[in-house]
């Protein structure tokens, strides 16, 4: 058969929609600096989507580096992978700093967090390691664990009993291969705002030999007194064997870093196949994450006016009655249930007529019922912005109660 | 056992060797701009390391839009994936103008290359489809490969007979689950310099029902008559269903694109987890390409420099009697028989006493008999380094063969 031939058959899960979705509900376009009110279509809209946290994308130190660094580099430099000819003084300052600020000896800069953490979980285990890891791990967690050639086992999502069965079951697979256990979790799941259970996973330390290591994309910056993360959050950081943060939620950028111990992360700046084989973090990223990163010490209301603008939004629709889940952290899920033509009807009159942008997110992120409308405060919303936000939800989510969007065609 | 425990007894092939290579043979600092004389240790040293063949990272028009760019935009946006918040009018734009130029319908942009290439493949295949792939494929396409949960057949590199044997292996497996067949090999081989034998594979396409893709990460913007790349060069462009290029070559630059017919390019943008799951292509790297690719299109003196310097080069190198593989593109590899310890001193003493910088390449890239010394040849070289670096080269090899370098001890 023609290799190619499936793809007339089905487009994927999402691709299946794109005849009436691409541009509006998919690929839309948010014009404008990145900040609370955007363009889409022409049109300003009350922005929700963005995981710029503290604000950076647009705090203007941030800019004025951005521009003077590509200004003084240009995007090319340097090039080439670190370890041929792409390594600088300041990839390894960024890397000092970023390792003390998340309180571990030594840090690897990484020139994307997604194939970054695909390497990192395939440099940690050889095929006579089991690992263990959450149900509801980002992809790129699931695509490092696809590339392990011995045994994986999923426990439920922050289920510990199920954790503890699944460790048992690595336990004696590794009696037998003589391997080790390697758990992966997430600080904070990014689509439920649920906080990895870190406290009680380190605990199983105590009964389990087990290495964790935690992808804290959404935690680095907006949890912990400091903003180390979600360890440090939950009073555990030193339990964290590996820690990983991207540079694209709070930090408002790419690329990402791995942090541990020393010689841990040494086996890693030697192994990874993503980074020995692919071109080095460009010079203006590298200093624009060294002004990210001094914010984030040096301006802890950045922080606070993240949470402030978090409790107001979440209090605020636990208040009118909507079902936000479990989150304890930014991530800010609306969960109504409804099928996929009731979901862009609601998010296109959200849109059209309540200029509110927020992500609209289905299956197969989400199980088939469950329609979940994302929102991501940032430093940068006001109380009115939340204000106007609830009083918009009130309104959509009294029109999906009386069936109204299941009659509406979607034309847009 | 630990699962750390492994990484104390055994630091990697190339870690092995950290003691003494780390900041010298490892991880080096090239200072200064992009360009044939850089600093190394605080010593100006003629580079012959960088995949800059056209010379465009520090083209003044380059450097002017990069910087205006950054300016405009800053680092940060757009935030989100594409499919969610990250899409532009440029980056759609850039996607038309990145299929006009390698002749394909449709192009994706992506936003880094090695990520890129392992969704491709991880998307175009299901269980039931063969992958059969040329042996010395960069190390992207095996972890691609490494996620096929189907069959796999490895060809000997750029071996037809190998090629259309494991083509009749595949044929009759697909019989069997009723998939198609994916044949993956290169346009440049980064290493030797070799081409894949396309205008041989495409061939095949007679006798096999099979799809081709094509990572010509060193053959866009440097090979065939419009830099449309190896299968422009070699006259089977339009075999070729999937084109691949990284910007970290002829564009200096990050990010990458994939380009072929319509509807498989829409099937990628829906279905490629590193893109669907990771951030957009920020905008000053967008606006680059689109500058970089305009000089790929607007001045083909660029492209005749490079080549000028490889002629001179690779003449110059093959009449002094040196090995320099089978390579028809700009990658110059200079292979010498030796072990790793002659292959540091020799390298020292180019570096150290004649101010030559290229990249030492040794196992498991290579054989480990082999010493590999690959010089990349850019626009911006002139025949004077040309010539000064065949003299080192002369001068080094001669050394080489009185077994001077084998008693001497690295000291850096």
């Amino acid at each position: 058969m023609d290799l190619f031939e499936k793809f007339l058959a089905n487009r994927g899960p999402l691709g299946s929609h794109s005849h009436y979705a691409h541009g509006y509900f998919t690929f839309p376009k948010l014009e404008g600096e990145i900040a609370p009110r955007m363009v889409f279509r022409g049109k300003e809209v009350l922005t929700w989507s963005l995981n710029n946290y503290l604000g950076l994308a647009n705090h203007p130190e941030v800019r004025r580096v951005d521009a003077e660094a590509a200004a003084q580099w240009g995007m090319a430099t340097p090039m080439g992978a670190r370890i041929m000819s792409g390594n600088t003084n300041y990839h390894e300052q960024l890397e000092n700093e970023l390792a003390a600020f998340v309180q571990k000896p030594s840090a690897l800069l990484l020139n994307f967090g997604y194939q970054g953490v695909v390497s990192i979980i395939d440099s940690l285990v050889s095929r006579h390691d089991v690992i263990v890891y959450d149900a509801e791990s980002h992809a790129c967690i699931i695509d490092g664990v696809r590339l392990h050639q011995g045994k994986r086992f999923v426990y439920t999502h922050n289920n510990m009993e199920s954790l503890e069965k699944q460790l048992q079951r690595a336990t004696k697979m590794t009696q037998e291969t003589g391997g080790g256990i390697l758990v992966i979790t997430e600080g904070v799941f990014g689509m439920s705002g649920n906080l990895g259970k870190l406290k009680e996973v380190v605990a199983l330390k105590e009964k389990f030999q087990f290495r964790l290591l935690v992808d804290d994309a959404h935690g680095f910056g907006t949890m912990g007194e400091t903003g180390a993360g979600t360890g440090e959050h939950l009073g555990i950081q030193d339990g964290i064997d590996v820690y990983f943060s991207t540079f694209a939620k709070s930090m408002a950028s790419i690329g990402a870093f791995v942090a541990g111990e020393q010689y841990v992360i040494d086996y890693l700046r030697y192994n990874m196949r993503s980074q020995i084989f692919a071109k080095s973090l460009p010079m203006p990223l590298v200093m624009g994450a060294l002004k990210r990163l001094e914010l984030l010490r040096n301006q802890p209301e950045l922080k606070e006016n993240l949470w402030k603008v978090v409790r107001a939004l979440q209090s605020g629709l636990r208040e009118k009655g909507f079902n936000i889940g479990t989150t304890e952290s930014p991530v800010t899920p609306v969960l109504l249930n409804g099928q996929i033509p009731d979901a862009t009807s609601l998010t296109l009159d959200l849109r059209e007529n309540y200029s509110i942008f927020c992500s609209i997110v289905v299956y197969p992120v989400v199980p088939k019922d469950v329609i979940m409308l994302r929102l991501i405060p940032t430093a940068s919303h006001t109380l009115e912005d939340v204000a106007e936000t609830i009083a918009a939800f009130e309104a959509v989510a009294a029109k999906l109660d009386k069936g109204l969007y299941t009659k509406t065609t979607v034309e847009v």
